[in-house]
C-alpha cells in the first residue's frame, strides 16, 4: 500500500515534469526549427499565470519536505509523520482553492487572455475547447479525467514492481520517466502540431495547462480523496524529486518570460529532462529502500557503526 | 536570552513575509477586483530594484544556514557557531551597505523612478513622503522606527511564552504570523487604499519598501547592535524559515515582472502566505526545542539509539 | 590527487562566480556611474540564452549533490560514489551537447542577435571577434584555452597548499576567490572598458560568455577528460558552492531581465560576490577536512559520541 502510494506520487510528479520539459521542449524545438526564419511569438500573460500557480505548487510540496527535515526522524517519526500529513492536507486544500480561482480567472473574467489571438478562420474554433464547453462541463471533464487516471494508475501500480525486476530498471525511473511519456503521448502530439503551425499560444495552453492541472488539481485531489478513504498520502515528495521540480519550474519560467521563442529554448528544456531522467536512471534501487531515502542517512550510518 | 533573540528574529522574518505576501497579496487582490475592467499598470523598475535587494538578503541569510549544515555540529559546535556568527556580522555590514546604496539610488540619482507617474492633483504630494522629507530625515525616521520596534519587541518577547502556553499555539507561529499581522496593520490599510484607487506604484512602494527596509536595514542593524552589546545574534534563520523566504521572494519577483497586475496575482500571493502560515501552525513545539531543530536530527537519533 | 581535483573544481566554480558577479558587477557599476544621465540599454535575448544555459548547468551540478544526500553515506559510500560519478558523466555529456547547440545558435542560425547593434564605425569590427574568426577557429581557441588552463591549474595546484599554510587562508578561499580574480583580469578589464563606452552588449558577451563557457564547456570537458584518463572527477560541488552558484545565477537572471541597466544593479552583484567571498573566508579549514564536509556531519558526531 505504502509502495503503491509512492508510485502514484512519482507518476504524477513525472507527468508534471514531462509536460513542462519534454512536451514543451519538443514543441518549442520543432516549432523553432520549422519556423526558423520567422518570429515565434506567444502571449506572456498566460505563461506567467501558469508559472505562478506552478511555483505555488512547488512551495506546497517543498514545505512538507523541509518540515520533515527540520522536525527530524528517529523516535519521533510517528509525530513527525502526523505533522507532515496535517500540513499536506492543508496545502492540498489551498492548492484546490488556487486551481478554482485559476479556472474562474481563465474561463470567466479574463477569458480573452486565453483565446489564441490569430483566430481568423473558422476551423480554429473547435480546437479551443476550453472556451467553448463552459465552466460546468470543464469541471466535469476534469473530474472524469482524474477518475480515469486513478483507475489506470491502480492497474499499472500492480504490474510495476514485476516489470521493474524483469527490466532491471528502478521503480522510480519507470514511474517518473517512462509512464508519463506514454501517458502524455496525446498531448505531446497535439502540442507539437500547433508548434509546427507556429501557434505557440495553443501549445503553451496544452503543455502548461496539463502541468498546472496535474500539479494543482490532480495531486491535491488525490491527497483529499485518500484522506476521505483513510489512506495516509502526503505531499512529501523526496529531495531529488522536489529539487528537480523546483529547478524545472524556474527554467520554464525564465524560458517563457520574453514572449518569443526559438529552437535553443526547446533544446534547453529537453536537455533538462534528459538530465533529470539520467538521475533517476542511475538510482537502481528497489522501491522499498528508496522510500525513506532522504532521512535514512543518519540512521543507516548509525546502525552500521553501532553494530 | 537565547529564546528572546529567536523571537526577535522570527518576528522580523515574519514581517518581511507578511509585507511580501499578505499586504501585497491583499492589495493586488482588492485592486484587481475593484478595477476589474481596467488595466492595473505599475512601474517595473521599482519592483525590480526591491526584488534584487531582497534576493541579496536571502543570500545573506542562507549562507549562514548552509555553513552550519556544511561545517557540521557535534563537538565542534562552538567553533561552528563562532564561524556562523562571524559570517553573519560580515553579511550584516554588506546588507547595510546595500541599503545605503539603495537609499542613495532612490532619493538622489534616480528619484524620478520612484515618483508615482500620475501625480496630477496637488493632494498626492503629501502622500509621497519619501521624496519630500529628504535623505537626512529619512535616515532619522528609519533609525527611530527601528528603536521603537526594538523597544516594543522587548516588551512583547517577555509575554510571548505565557501566551503560547495559554493559547496552545507554538511560539514560532505567534512570532512569525500573528505578531507581524498586527504590526503591519497600518501599512496594510494604506497599501490596500492605494490599490483600490489603482495607484499600484504607491502600493508597491509601501509593501516592497517595508519588506526591503526590514530585510536589509532592521535585520542587519539588529545584528550589529547586538554585536556592540556583546549579544550573539546571527543571521542563521532555520531551514523552513529561510526556505519560505526564498520561495516568497521568487514568487514575488515572478509576479511583478510584467508591469501589470490582476486579481489572480493577489490570490496567489495570499495563498502562499496561508500555506506558510499553516506550516508554522502545525509545528506545535516549545521554543526551546525548536532552536536547533535543523541539526538536532543526528544528535537526537544518536542519543536515542545510544541509550 | 583527490585534493588536487577539489582545487580544480573550486577554481572553475570560482571562475564562473567571478565572471557572473565580480566582472559583470564592476562593469555595470562603472558603466552606470559614468553614463549616469543616459540610458544603458542592452539586448535581452543574449542575456536570456546565457541565463538558460547557466540554469541548466546549475541543475547538472545540483543533481549529483542531491543524489549524494538522498542515497546517503556510511557503509554504502562506495556504491553512492559510483552512482554520483555515473550521473556526473552523463550530465557532462549533456552539458557539452548544450554548449554545442549554443555555439551553433550563436554562430550560425541567430548570429545577428549576438552582433552589437551600434556597429557604425569600422573600428568595431575587430572587437567583435567571435563573428569574425568563424566556427572552426572558435572551437580551436576554446580547446587551446582549456588546455592552457589545465596546464596552469596543474602548476598552481602544486603550490596552493603551502600558500594556504603560510598565508593562513583556507584552500577553498584561495581557489574559489583569489585565483579567479587573477585569472579573469583580462576579461575584467575588457568588460569594464566596453561598459564605460556604454556598449553593454559586448560587456555581457564577455562576462556571460566566459561564465557560460566555463560552466558548460570547461567543467564538463574536464570531467570527460578525467574519465578517459581514469580519474574519478565528478560534478558534486559541495553544498555552499552549489547554493552560492544557484543564487548567483538567479540574481544575475533577475538583474538582466529588463533590457536596461543602472549602477545599483552593479552594486548588488558586487555585494553578492563580497558576501560569498566572506563565506569562504570564514571557513578556515585545511583542504583535507573540508572535502567531505557535506556528509562528514553524522559520521563526525557519531564517532565522537561512540568514543
Amino acid at each position: 500500500m505504502e509502495g503503491q502510494i509512492e508510485v502514484v506520487k512519482c507518476s504524477l510528479l513525472g507527468s508534471v515534469l514531462s509536460n513542462l520539459l519534454l512536451v514543451l521542449g519538443t514543441s518549442l524545438f520543432c516549432g523553432g526549427v520549422v519556423n526558423l526564419g520567422s518570429d515565434q511569438p506567444y502571449d506572456r500573460t498566460q505563461a506567467d499565470v501558469s508559472t505562478g500557480l506552478l511555483i505555488l505548487g512547488v512551495l506546497c510540496q517543498s514545505l512538507p519536505l523541509m518540515l520533515r527535515y527540520a522536525v527530524g526522524a528517529g523516535e519521533h517519526s510517528v509525530a513527525a509523520a502526523t505533522t507532515v500529513l496535517d500540513l499536506s492536507r492543508a496545502c492540498s486544500v489551498v492548492m484546490l482553492l488556487a486551481y478554482v480561482a485559476y479556472l474562474f480567472f481563465q474561463l470567466k473574467t479574463h477569458a480573452q487572455l486565453f483565446e489564441p489571438q490569430e483566430v481568423d478562420d473558422g476551423c480554429e474554433a473547435e480546437e479551443d475547447e476550453q472556451a467553448v464547453i463552459g465552466f460546468a462541463s470543464g469541471l466535469f471533464w476534469l473530474a472524469f479525467n482524474t477518475v480515469l487516471i486513478a483507475i489506470l494508475s491502480e492497474y499499472v501500480v500492480g504490474t510495476i514492481e514485476p516489470t521493474s525486476k524483469s527490466w532491471g530498471l528502478s521503480v522510480s525511473f519507470i514511474s517518473i520517466i517512462l509512464l508519463p511519456i506514454v501517458g502524455n503521448a496525446a498531448e505531446h502530439a497535439g502540442a507539437i502540431i500547433f508548434a509546427l503551425k507556429n501557434k505557440l499560444d495553443i501549445t503553451l495552453g496544452v503543455a502548461l495547462g496539463s502541468a498546472t492541472q496535474i500539479s494543482m488539481f490532480v495531486v491535491p485531489l488525490s491527497v483529499i480523496v485518500a484522506w476521505i478513504a483513510g489512506i495516509q498520502m502526503d505531499l512529501d515528495f523526496k529531495l531529488i524529486e522536489t529539487g528537480s521540480l523546483f529547478v524545472s519550474v524556474i527554467v520554464t519560467a525564465f524560458t517563457l518570460q520574453d514572449g518569443s521563442s526559438h529552437y535553443l529554448k526547446g533544446i534547453l528544456l529537453l536537455l533538462c529532462y534528459i538530465v533529470i531522467g539520467a538521475c533517476f536512471f542511475v538510482t537502481r534501487q528497489p522501491a522499498s529502500n528508496n522510500n525513506g531515502a532522504g532521512l535514512s542517512l543518519p540512521t543507516g550510518t548509525l546502525s552500521a557503526q553501532a553494530a
